[in-house]
């Protein structure tokens, strides 16, 4: 919602924003004018959500910025609406059936699993083309040798927010989170249920720039 | 601006959404109110944006959501201001310098130039990684031979918005674009000045989300 504001409300907002709390009367006698002409704009200021006021105190700055709109909004989405089906393989199979499997699912992570989905580890284009290059035979090395180890793996469950799924992912410079179900959290237990990737984070991005409800 | 409505409010903008253009008078009739009475709520409403009052034709819904705050707000943000340092590589370089360069510089696609830094290709990890489980020694097959060639990659230049990039990179299914300026635009001819990827949109999309100024 794009509110336009007059340039006498701009004028209020800004003296507010300096001297806040200042009362009514405070704000009237700065731009030469009387209490009563300032009524409406204070009362559209006030139910815009751009000044808060309380009695005895004055009017105080409380007006939200886009960003902040922005904020709230992928806070309120959360990563199991928005998650890819997850792409695993047996951390008994070889690093060659990992190279397989990225090329026939076209993705550039793989959960690795032990018995009944659980999650061992995780496995990127990146770990593979590393073993790729070497000396070893690409099917003699088991994934479980080259992936990045349980309890090393950034996760994220279907409860967390986008806005922290995409974090993790910048902060931990990864391409990839498993979306897990945690069974037993102390002993590290989860089941994987999908993938958040950067990938994810790019059509949500699109999807709410496109000026569509969402 | 978050502005919360009262259920009034919600109310008449639903009656003007699905009967707009209407009167003040029709709308007042409808909520079994009288004209006077919904006056502040229509003037808030106006004043916010929500609706559009014309004379002797009424209220019409003109309220933007907060999905096209978004969309407003990403197509506002240019591609120069948050490319990536451009990582190339030279044409005459061998497969094996290309995987390298993608270690030694931690990305997993580079822009492949000819003479001058003018885009010839481009190479991702997925590309070297179909190379290196082949046959063929990564020392002895030159890039130029495995990349996506110009004139079908994919580009944006720096004067893009960010969420027209994004949609390139959703809706062409690649990581990365490299960020160019066009020479000749006729015979091709694009100068590599940086990159814009999925890493690049992740950290768009955590910084709005961050509740800072942007």
């Amino acid at each position: 919602m794009a509110i336009e504001l007059s340039a006498r409300q701009q004028q209020i907002l800004e003296i507010v924003r300096l001297e806040g709390p200042i009362t009514g009367e405070q704000i009237a006698e700065k731009l030469n004018l009387t209490r009563a002409t300032l009524r409406p704009d204070l009362a559209i200021l006030t139910m815009a959500g751009f000044l808060e006021a309380r009695p005895r105190v004055g009017y105080f700055y409380a007006g939200k910025k886009t960003s902040e709109i922005f904020g709230e909004q992928l806070r309120k989405m959360l990563v199991k609406d928005h998650k890819a089906v997850p792409v695993v393989i047996s951390e008994n199979a070889t690093v060659y059936d990992a190279i397989v499997a990225m090329f026939v699912e076209d993705v550039g992570n793989l959960s690795v699993v032990k018995d009944h989905g659980i999650l061992a580890g995780v496995i990127s284009r990146k770990d593979l083309l590393k073993v790729a290059i070497g000396k070893q035979e690409t099917q003699s090395v088991p994934v479980s040798l080259v992936m990045t180890r349980m309890p090393n793996v950034i996760t994220v469950t279907g409860e967390d927010n986008v806005y922290n799924a995409a974090r993790k992912l910048v902060e931990n410079a990864v391409d990839s989170l498993p979306v897990v179900k945690v069974l037993d959290a102390e002993r590290k237990q989860y089941e994987v249920i999908g993938r958040f990737t950067k990938t994810t984070v790019t059509k949500i991005f699109v999807e709410l720039g496109s000026n569509r409800e969402i």
